[in-house]
């Protein structure tokens, strides 16, 4: 009546372990008292909105915490103080409401929180995540409303000749009917991969809740990973976000990326239907990829990026009919919206840069400047605002 | 031409921070020497399949690493050696080519690898991941074939009065043409959450190759969140596993998650077409389920899980139909494939318990013992043999 199988699939693992490190591991397992950290909770998200970080380190001399809100305040890494029993803590606030990212650095190791199981990955580390919960994060928080379905996607690179990934979001009701969407191609920045934009992103509930209240058009928003894997010719010491992998990145979204999103998913094929937009080193892709490609964009969003006045012959070189053409440009355009923080060290370097060119050529734009740094608070908030222009 | 806006979101952040740990801070930060963290490679997986593990921490005075590769071979937690520049090393295997989890803990502390951005994440803490490539580990890889899609689903639960989320994979042309598929419930253990079965359980790429060599066939495969909530009238101390937990999430998966799959997708909505199984915790839910629904699910695994001789009783009591009537249930089930790592505490205990009570009853079943112990490199094979047996 029993099938028995003995099932045989590799060798047991284990016997390289040292004989002396495992009888004293296992008399420490035994061994094992209550501590303070069995029963820690670190973020402690108050009512008020301050939150209280602890982590228990008893022979650390030295604990910092790191957080996005801190950007562009002129603050550094805050120290946490140590109790009697070994547990650091700092309590910072009021936050306003919003999702947070943040590190803590144990004598000099930049670790996550141990408590905190909520993370955004990042191509070489990673950062917690928190949500101070309020009316002013409901825009991003996980409410009960139709939700969209955020598909995780392995395609066959034929640019880079491997197995690459994008994460895509398709609105409530996708599945169900024949109706054809536009597509936002929305790219992170430096660092960051394709999960970015739903992780610390939030940009699959910042769609649903638009779409629940009827303020932006349904459409996908595609988030392929633009962080390049580095070319065997690349110089040593290439930045990620220079023109070669720009160019990189270019050929990988024309030639692999949206012909792989328009065969596979019910989308609108065509300029007034697409849009590209990008923070950081992805509004750098942007800039590198729009200008010179109108036939295939008619809406341009560039976030926390410009063009520096270092590279701007350059630019002005590389896209001379975008630039000199202003009426066909402008006809061609339906929104370039430009994002940057006050406290972003790019705003003055490049984003204003950015303006001053386009309007010294006369190229219709939109210039939006807002509180903060180079940080996702803004741009989950740009999403939120940008999104509910797209496709009108 | 330029249309500007400020934009205003909130009161800007950083006020709150002492100006004394902001200097001492901004100092810090601009006195920043290099380090050997700069160019730190962890984990290093050699030619040879052994793997080296670093950690820049010079105040650090003791540094360990715990594997899923050690459990069931008798080892603790392995001792790293620290070099003059404040680096701790140390280097294990030769590992059989497979998927990995390991942390670390610096002077007590639990941390992932500060170097590793490559993670699996828990309800309440995280472990890192690597590969070992390999042969052995080709049917878990992510290979150069179609693959299928995993999507991440909110949707309202009415059980649990919250937005919930689940992982669905569907297979390879699932959005072309209009083929109904089988479907694969698969739940994991405790501690664990949705995303688990997709990232070290790599359900979606196991699945791929065995599509791609025409081993298996096409489904969907449906992994919820099988870690409850606390109920509001929960004892305290009430374990994550327990009858009271594993009830709610019968009732999750039977009004919620089932019936959405079957509004939301393209499936065969039948107990031939049905399957249901779990690890761990995942495996206990399982046998609250399935016994007492055979009308809804005719394929059924339980793995690294049973019923202990504690349990026995009730479990006999509770599902008396199934039990004592073999003729029928035999008839009924397609398939009870039973998995245990012969070093996972739950053999004896509980697997070989839940084997010979079936064996009592007359109830048909497989039993597969496999090496290893209670970890993820036994769920991805059960996964890649068991998938072969669906809906045949």
């Amino acid at each position: 009546m029993t099938k028995r199988t003995i099932l045989r699939w590799g060798a047991a693992a284990g016997c390289f372990l040292l004989a002396s490190a495992t009888i004293a591991a296992q008399g420490r397992a035994a061994r094992r008292e209550p501590t303070p950290n069995d029963t820690l909770v670190s973020p402690d998200v108050q009512p008020d909105h301050r939150v209280t970080f602890r982590i228990y380190a008893p022979k650390a001399s030295e604990v910092t915490l790191s957080g996005d809100w801190m950007e562009g305040s002129g603050a550094g890494p805050q120290r946490l103080e140590k109790d009697d029993k070994g547990v650091w803590s700092v309590t910072v606030g009021p936050l306003v409401p919003d999702f947070y990212s943040y590190t803590l650095t144990v004598d000099g190791v930049k670790t996550i929180d141990p408590k905190n199981a909520q993370i955004k990955q990042g191509v070489t580390s990673n950062d917690n995540l928190f949500e101070v919960p309020g009316e002013e994060a409901a825009f991003e928080a996980t409410q009960m409303v139709p939700h969209g379905t955020v598909r995780i996607e392995w395609y066959s690179s034929s640019t880079l000749d491997m197995p690459r990934r994008m994460h895509i979001y398709t609105p409530p009701g996708y599945d169900r009917g024949n109706q054809r969407y536009p597509v936002l191609y929305l790219l992170h920045g430096g660092g960051d991969e394709d999960s970015g934009w739903s992780t610390i992103g939030r940009a699959g509930f910042i769609m649903d809740n638009l779409l629940a209240q009827k303020k932006a058009k349904p459409m996908l928003v595609v988030m392929p990973n633009g962080s390049m894997p580095r070319a065997a010719n690349a110089p040593a010491g290439a930045p990620g976000g220079g023109a070669a992998a720009q160019d990189r990145f270019a050929g990988e979204l024309l030639k692999d990326i949206i012909p792989f999103v328009e065969k596979n998913y019910r989308v609108l094929a065509n300029r007034e239907n697409r849009a590209i937009t990008g923070l950081s080193m992805g509004g750098g892709q942007t800039l590198r990829v729009a200008p010179t490609n109108l036939d295939k964009f008619a809406f341009i969003g560039v976030w926390s990026s410009g063009v520096s006045q270092q590279a701007q012959a350059d630019f002005e070189k590389r896209n001379a009919d975008f630039l000199s053409n202003p009426d066909k440009t402008n006809k061609m355009l339906k929104l370039l919206w430009i994002g940057v923080g006050e406290k972003d060290p790019l705003a003055n370097t490049s984003a204003k840069n950015l303006v001053a060119l386009l309007d010294q050529h006369g190229i219709k734009h939109e210039f939006h400047e807002s509180p903060g740094a180079h940080t996702w608070i803004n741009w989950r908030h740009y999403l939120n605002d940008y999104a509910q222009l797209l496709f009108r």
